[in-house]
């Protein structure tokens, strides 16, 4: 095992490491330690705020919404809709994201094969979602693809979907030059950031909508009568929102970057 | 005036401007200028854009909406709102938050005062709009406050007052020191972009309430018919994202940073 960087300071000062190792080196290492530490703390808060969107979701659905169906139930059929789309293109998407920062010991190209699979998976829900939502309004003789979330929703899907594959046919397989990888880099990340936040967006969207559908304001009971089915719901938006402001803050925080070992940074680097 | 890199470069291949100057500094002038003219054309596209979306809700309130009103007309005064919020926390706030990038050559003291003014007119352009629907809700007897919308709109304007005072307190007026100043610069500005992205979101969900609203998807011309007016409304919120990531981009990227000049890293500098 690694001596703590605590343990090499003390070491050092006690005069048994040597003048090998300056205190420039050891103020660097305890930086290092602090970062990840705090990267370690916002990263599990992250992670409990996400899965009590997810759970959060589901309870809304259980109680208010008359629990999951499929076919044969078109109304708990399209209930599979907000919750694989938060648990799929919020929560999960999340994770995949951030898996680079959250396994910073394992190797690159392990990492790079999980970040696909679990994108892979956020990608199958989504579409499962979506299947959910046009089989509904199909049932039920509902227009698909007027409102703004659905366009909003459909894009961020699409370019997920772009995002995917260039990221797969640049990075992993068939892996094109490392001068390549190095220049798309940036773009993946950006997009990757983008996406992120637009389905976020869309699920606030999303959410609106439902809400007004769901409790007509005309009702004395509606929306716009503070019923705990609409505390319930905005609560969940703004807690999406706590949850995609912290994992945008680890994913763009260069701080948190995972450091590249020597052995990577041979030419035959991965990107 | 100063030569053009690609002057530099033609004196220097000539043998004209002698050993000097390496092709290093060149090469480096020759891309700092190759980065300004594309800030410069995608900041240009980006401003187009912005009036597009201000435009297209003026449109869309004078043909669809009756036009603008005060408390005499309270379905007119509510009109105010959409407007008003997208022409400050969208547009006007995107310019604010571009001064340092777009007026590189400016000192900074100016650059940090147009900053504050720009964003204390974003300011109390949201208030205004704010008070428009607020007395639009009390003439009708509606209830505020009940929609993610509004908890989300009115959580990003009291977010962004606090950042306009901390901003002034800690850059301008008194002053704290430099190292504080420097600390807080990417609090500042993550925050910035967190304001920003937050209104564009409410604006997005605010267009859909709308939609809702003035467009039941019971009458035979609901939202849920593709009626021109719901085309319109959906064309905004696409073109706002589109504005808003590109306004992100402008804002993150880092090639784009305003070059601090020689005379502003004294210990005097101002953050």
């Amino acid at each position: 095992m690694l001596a703590s960087p605590k343990q090499v300071r003390r070491d050092w000062e006690a005069g048994e490491v040597g003048s090998l190792i300056g205190r420039g080196l050891i103020d660097e290492m305890e930086n290092e330690s602090r970062n990840i530490r705090f990267f370690t703390k916002l990263y599990t808060f992250a992670q409990m705020l996400g899965i009590l969107c997810v759970v959060l979701v589901g309870v809304w659905i259980g109680i208010y919404r008359g629990g999951f169906g499929w076919q044969a139930e078109p109304a708990l059929q399209f209930n599979w809709h907000p919750f694989l789309m938060v648990l799929g293109m919020v929560f999960l998407y999340a994770n995949g994201a951030l898996v680079y920062r959250g396994f910073r010991s394992e190797k690159k190209k392990k990492l790079k094969i999980i970040h696909t699979l679990v994108q892979l998976g956020t990608f199958i829900f989504s579409v499962v979602g979506i299947v959910a939502v046009f089989d509904f309004h199909n049932a039920m003789g509902i227009p698909n693809m007027y409102s703004l979330h659905s366009w909003i929703g459909l894009c961020v899907v699409i370019l997920f979907a772009c995002q995917w594959l260039s990221g797969l046919l640049t990075f992993l397989f068939p892996g094109l030059r490392p001068s390549v990888r190095a220049a798309y880099l940036p773009v993946h990340q950006f997009f990757g950031l983008a996406i992120f936040i637009g389905s976020v967006a869309s699920c606030l969207l999303g959410l609106t909508e439902k809400a007004f559908f769901s409790m007509p304001v005309s009702n004395p009971k509606g929306y716009n009568h503070f019923p705990p089915e609409g505390i319930l719901i905005n609560v969940i938006g703004i807690l999406l929102i706590f949850f995609a402001g912290l994992v945008v803050y680890l994913m763009s925080n260069s701080q948190f970057r995972r450091q590249t070992s020597e052995d990577e940074t041979l030419p035959v680097t991965e990107y």
